[in-house]
């Protein structure tokens, strides 16, 4: 196997890679991830608004406000000014289940996979705890990257 | 449908639910979840030690330390000090997949369900970043409770 | 002026004030503030709701997790687990202006009226934030504590 | 009304805006916001140094570390790196009146007239703090946009 | 050697140790570190004031900041909820040195060791910030635990 | 004395210092510090390791995560986007003593040492951390800057 583990020295120490000699390009990553629940707590999320309750509203502004704190949260992430975050929610009802996909955007030395990452998963999380106290069953799953763009590797797409 | 998302209040605005008049008992949560790999690079995190990567070792401080921010993160969750936090990794070769759990404890006027979760997605994260140099195919799943020990529900398994 | 300033020594140096030998009792702090702004901003608000852009929504979100913030931004407080906090806001149209009242709880050994406060004005920011590319002549005011409940000054009311 | 509230997308739904096209210069925000208390506290306040209890120099302290903290208080926010953040205090003393103004600066994408309105509230805030063992009629006010320069909209001034 | 180190449980692998059980009690702890600089340096810092220059009072505030930070920077650190913190400073001028020394407090099931020296850290670092631009020679010392009191362990001292 | 400490203004006044119109240069900062304990805490140091309990692995994670919350820690410090940072461990047998260096890199407008010694200090709180169950006579010390590159000074090194 010729690849190595870049996070990790010659020496097998861990280090915060050096990206200082990188150009800084626009760079974008679009990550997604998903929670299954019963379907009665489906119908209540769906039937939320700001009116009966916007779970979905609310897990939106903890997706973005996580992209922001990936750095804060995985050890070896370099700090990264976001450009741009989006947040998509994709409801299937068949399924019982919430779709999430975050898009997110630098103009920087390194790619913002993490951030997008970061940002499904704390979303998911936000949604199942206000739902917890209905639904102890729901289940998250199939958190992926989907798409990446920019840096040496160009365009990449699952 | 006669229960309702306790996060909200009858004119369903969100807030933080009163808990001050629960009583401070121990509180276990243990949440579970997994990532499933490429065989390469399962076979280069197991291989890891002290001296040739630690991907495991570096993952566990970041979800213990990930469960000390999940007030932070989870826009309605009380903060909560935790009076205890263990991770247990279980590798499967056959899978490719690392399995990922998280015991938290507490005690408090409210559960630790959140602050299990939030540590099982944080540590995975962490897996990922260390392995997404030489691996984009990573998936993360199957992340929910199974165990909650305490408060009025009792004793409760998956 | 036989009265002290509290968080000073009596070599006029600053400290975090010895709380340890106080009951932890519960204590409820209400405070409240303002943000007027031009009547077309206004009716925005007004018209907002999960479908249309839900400025208050979120600032509600924004207030709530900034009560979780206070020990970190006010450098004398002590860190605190608040068991509640409530958001509300008021809309008076003839004046263009929102109002918008945070409820703090805890269980505790002191008073939790920074709380209360500074969820306050980072509830009115966030609102100014999102409404600022509109109108520049935003303006915050009349931020001030409202009623003051547990602890040895029992309960008091402006 | 042809305006739009730009943290929303067309289908109403919160963002963090794109700024990834917009280039890097340089902006400046002046904010500035006031606190009236009792003549006695701000007696106390005016009298205050380094000796005694210096209760302006604690909130200038805060003043400054609180810009560095606005994009994690305000969810929308973009992160900046600020080049620049100074403090200046007015005293009043028939008004018994603070006035705390901060100027804060940048190279970036995106003005930074929150970093300098969140570090104004919170230096208000620090204040009110330090005091409110005295005095609990304080009142917070008149928290506006003095001044902002840079970006397309060029300078701008109250 | 009979004594092992509790952080690791009996695989070898980090916790958060388990103080559930311990029974909440006032615990103390005084921790100290010296910065030694040249003379030029050390009268600058003296001669400081509210009016010249407060290095002490900034640091001061930093090192309280810092001791609410702990859990936060210290992975396998249980969060405390402190109930006093107080920080002495003394300048020797013989040696051109300042010994800060804190006292941290809580009402808890573990020690504030690690709060006050985590404090002293960060209020030297704050000194050495400040003067950094005069002195490329300062250096940190002799930073330890002096006293401790509360717990199984009883009182000791140094 | 011609000199002065640049983080203060005219008047006395703490400020962060403007730095908008410096250049965006590659800037390093290599910084060291020690911790002297007792012979028997240093054998097991030594001989830990993923499966005996990895201190020194522990110790690098949180040295590399300490040096993204200095601006966070020390008020007037500047956020900076580090591209780089490194850890590496010296044992010394014969006088029970492990030195931590720390290299620290950004391509920016100001430099970091500090937060190289910031990292530096934490990594040896978390060694203290883990071994403070069966030693109370750690001393932390001789933690000072050892080079620095880049920016109008140029290379200086102790």
């Amino acid at each position: 196997m010729s690849q190595n583990l870049t996070h990790f020295d010659n020496q097998g120490q861990a280090h915060m890679v050096d990206v200082g000699a990188k150009d800084e390009t626009r760079r974008v990553a679009v990550a997604r991830g998903s929670i299954t629940m019963q379907p009665d707590t489906f119908a209540m999320i769906r039937a939320g608004d700001a009116k009966k309750g916007d779970v979905l509203g609310i897990a939106r502004i903890a997706t973005i406000q996580a992209s922001k704190k990936t750095s804060d949260l995985i050890p070896l992430c370099h700090p990264i000014p976001l450009t741009r975050v989006a947040v998509e929610f994709h409801l299937d009802e068949a399924a019982s289940r919430i779709d999430l996909t975050v898009t997110a955007e630098t103009v920087g030395r390194t790619g913002v996979e993490m951030e997008a990452l970061t940002a499904v998963n704390v979303g998911l999380l936000t949604i199942y705890d206000m739902c917890k106290a209905v639904d102890r069953f729901m289940r998250m799953h199939d958190i992926q990257l989907h798409e990446k763009l920019g840096g040496k590797s160009g365009h990449w797409k699952l």
